[in-house]
């Protein structure tokens, strides 16, 4: 559902001249941290969200797969993209979409510093530079942060929007996120 | 949700010709057999829910406040509405809505038997006739077989919509149901 949001997000706060500022944590830790665990892996739910997932990707007119082995390891992504964003935020925005769409429109499994940066590169980003920069300490440090602070903040889930605090868990709330912002909430 | 929902799906059932069944179930059982428990009890999701409830009500701008001792006891209000729909199913609808605008608009707890009566008598139904009807075998069998069907049928949350086998779950897919209803799906 993040992939699916990762299409619109951006519009939306530019239609509103609003920034929209991504910040990648590790969902697998807030799952533990709020008791949950892997959509896709839970009884009933799993298989009915697969085919909502498929069904609103369809009606969105955008291509949805599941990389090989779903839910996948997505650290060396989060690190990736912290990487880039202290040197050029828009690239890392890019390399983001260009990472939820190798996996999610090809179907390509991205769970190591080496898959990472083969996508990078497909964006223009050196590779060895990048890889060498999903490894540095400080990289691995601002992941944890990012994933305690989204857990701090109340995030439980993937796509999670906050504006100026408010709350909003879900690709099927950004009409709710659009109406927000246009009307200034209600 | 549930109560929610109930304001939109006959209208949306209506403009396209296509009758809406509604079919109460004991929501605690289908928990237990998908492994969930009450959302509202839910560390994280239950606040940030709470909160979605109570936006999402004043955007369709209906009243919505918890009953005391949410989540609450619905058996006698599911055994109440199979009575009433053995003799008019139409009443037994008007019903079920009253039941929901009772506990989420005014807030009233409809645990027993005697509460459920009550509500059943402001919309013309014989207090004493439903209070007994609750308590017939043949209604408390009909709630235990329609909760076993949900459950077969998929079924694991609150409003939960099957168009000819196709499931939409929550309030927040009625757009989809109204759009799957328009085009025949997609």
């Amino acid at each position: 559902y993040g992939y699916l949001a990762s299409y619109r997000i951006d519009a939306i706060g530019e239609e509103f001249g609003r920034a929209v500022l991504w910040r990648p944590y590790l969902l697998g830790v807030v799952f533990k941290s709020s008791g949950q665990s892997p959509l896709v892996s839970q009884p009933m739910r799993g298989p009915y969200h697969l085919k909502d997932m498929q069904r609103t990707a369809r009606r969105m007119r955008v291509p949805l797969v599941l990389p090989e082995g779903f839910p996948m390891a997505t650290i060396a992504a989060a690190r990736a993209f912290y990487w880039m964003e202290e040197q050029d935020p828009r690239r890392a925005k890019d390399l983001a979409k260009a990472l939820y769409r190798a996996a999610f429109a090809q179907g390509r499994n991205i769970p190591t510093a080496e898959t990472v940066a083969e996508v990078g590169k497909e964006v223009g980003i050196d590779p060895a530079a990048l890889q060498a920069g999903i490894g540095t300490p400080a990289v691995k440090e601002r992941v944890k942060a990012e994933t305690d602070t989204a857990i701090a903040q109340g995030v439980f889930g993937s796509p999670f929007f906050l504006i100026d605090g408010e709350p909003f868990w879900g690709n099927d709330r950004l009409d709710d996120v659009r109406e927000w912002l246009k009307t200034g909430g209600w």
